[in-house]
């Protein structure tokens, strides 16, 4: 294969695609597998959803609406924004690609976390930008340090608040800091995927009327977790129509299908299952907590639905060792972090058996010295 | 807002949203609106699609198999290819993006035809291409035309047949000729959005075959026109695997949502749906092509689903006086082509409606001189 292509494309590694439970199953002979690895919602989603879906398969030959004009005008208006403000996206992750392609040019200056969401290197990457890393400070965002590389030059700063996968947060203070330090023409993404999750007194619960005051930031929300939606792929980000223009330009016209905006269009309506999904959360929060401290081990206080601990063990071993257990979650896979890994939070019952089974890991893999 | 953006966006129009129909229904203060504008199916889609939505419905929480196993495997069975060959996508629109991504950087020279689908020249405006575009010949391709704009450093070549939206095709022999003019380094992108609806002898039935001889080329095909399943965003492509591999590196990993992958699966497997859709078709394209004739309109001869034919009228004009008619269709809106509209073929009925609304405007506009 001799075709041409992009240099950039040198510097991101190949795809690795993760295994379906069903093919975990088979090869391992297990009956039951928990999957507590892709912080999923784990008591599903709105019963409305089911409904609104059937209705709109009805008319899946047709396109869907490219504008999204209704679920624009929801979001808008749950939010107390106007609907230019709005973007459905296919997930995040797509948001995230398009603002990689609408804002990042060969050698710009992109900032980013050390142990954050991967897509933020990846796109950057392949557009070309000079990438600044900043290390984490005790398993949390080094605002700080981001400070200290900024330049009038700073193309982009990429933030995840409260940030995966170490589930810490900084606070509103912190973030105005950082809104007030950089350039009105560098753009702040700020990734609220987590935001339901939050509880802490001091997280920023007004970031959308933040980006009143600051045109220059987008503030990247999700239905894949609080929602559990994850499956049906959609994310909507919030900011200046004059931001949202630009990105429009490239978008794929079509890139939220028929049946997620129906979907997202109930899913939204449905406070009483936010409420519990939180109330699931706090509760789990708080019993891996003790058991992490009883099994002795380092975590990380979490203000989303996954919490990252140290194993003192090799992280990628403890992974395949709770697998050939029927329990998949994620080593955290930064050098730096090479025995660390991160459990989403599950129902009471996942996380018993998570617990059980990594007592059993525990035991069986001698500590690093 | 004063973020800075890549100069590339600036060669790129903003995007303009589509009415839905129950917008154009209510400001007009219509009852019935025919939508013959976008290709769709008119006969719905496979009704093993709804089970087996249903079904993945209940995972709904869970992230899509990014890797979309069971799907590339009943693609790679049904084509006779490796499952390594097959890469499902968001539409035939994300693989444009992808392959614009992948392969185009500033100043590449890349092909395409006047008249054609237009992702592909903003996407490859997106990445900066030294864009040739070939005009047409007779309201198709013109491959001489292209051999004669191909250089050893021709980075990629946009082909699309049948063609969106003239109808036209070009011969095997034709492919084969350009086929072996580029250069192994050039890449070739096939997009046979509309393959199923190619009747003509001479249409190359057998391009996933040539694949194997040519690995510079990708073969993209969609189910968002035969299948009717456009509101689910399901696209596919054939390609050696170190092509795939390339673009696998930027892919967002959950393009494809659970819902949309579990309904193609069924959907790919219901050939009686397919020789229904095409028989309605055949038997829309004769009607339509007689009564072209009999309003005395030139028209294009289509191996597609839609047919493009010069109304010797404003395009706009008789788009604008057919939506006050309930009938929705699509002016070509290529300078050349001002006068000319692109319609879909409907069910009987639609076909019928459409040509009563036309015969209306056509006495009520007069032609241009």
């Amino acid at each position: 294969m001799t075709v041409r292509y992009r240099p950039e494309l040198n510097a991101i590694s190949p795809y690795q695609p993760g295994k379906p439970i069903a093919d975990v199953q088979r090869e391992l002979g297990l009956e039951r597998v928990i999957k507590l690895a892709s912080n999923e919602n784990p008591l599903g989603f709105s019963p409305r959803v089911r409904e609104a879906v059937l209705q709109a398969l009805e008319q899946a030959n047709f396109y869907p609406d490219g504008n999204a004009t209704l679920l624009k005008e929801k979001i808008a208006e749950k939010y107390g924004v106007a609907p230019e403000m709005v973007l459905p996206t296919c997930g995040s992750d797509e948001m995230v690609d398009l603002i990689a392609k609408t804002f990042i040019e060969p050698g710009s200056q992109v900032i980013m976390a050390e142990v954050t969401f991967p897509r933020y290197q990846i796109t950057s990457l392949m557009m070309g930008a000079d990438l600044q890393i900043v290390p984490m400070k005790d398993l949390g965002y080094d605002l700080g340090g981001f400070k200290e590389v900024l330049t009038p030059q700073t193309r982009l700063v990429w933030l995840c608040n409260p940030n995966n996968p170490t589930g810490s947060f900084f606070t509103r203070g912190e973030l105005l800091d950082l809104l007030e330090s950089v350039s009105p023409e560098t753009l702040v993404v700020y990734d609220e995927a987590y935001y339901e999750f939050a509880t802490h007194p001091e997280y920023p619960r007004d970031s959308i009327e933040l980006v009143q005051k600051y045109p220059n930031m987008l503030v990247l929300r999700t239905l894949s977790k609080a929602y559990g939606l994850a499956g049906l792929r959609l994310g909507f980000t919030i900011g200046h129509p004059a931001l949202l223009g630009l990105i429009n330009r490239i978008r794929n016209p079509f890139n939220v299908t028929s049946l997620t905006q129906a979907a997202a269009l109930a899913a939204l309506d449905d406070e009483e299952f936010l409420a519990r999904t939180v109330a699931n959360n706090n509760a789990g929060k708080e019993y891996l907590y003790g058991q992490l401290e009883r099994l002795g081990l380092p975590y990380g206080k979490t203000e989303a639905n996954h919490i990252m601990f140290d194993s003192r063990r090799d992280g990628q071993a403890v992974f395949q060792a709770l697998l050939r257990r029927g329990v998949i979650i994620r080593p955290v896979g930064v050098p730096r972090y090479s025995t660390w890994l991160r459990v989403s939070i599950g129902t009471a019952e996942e996380n018993r058996v998570f617990i059980q089974a990594l007592e059993e890991v525990l035991a069986e893999l001698a500590p690093l010295s």
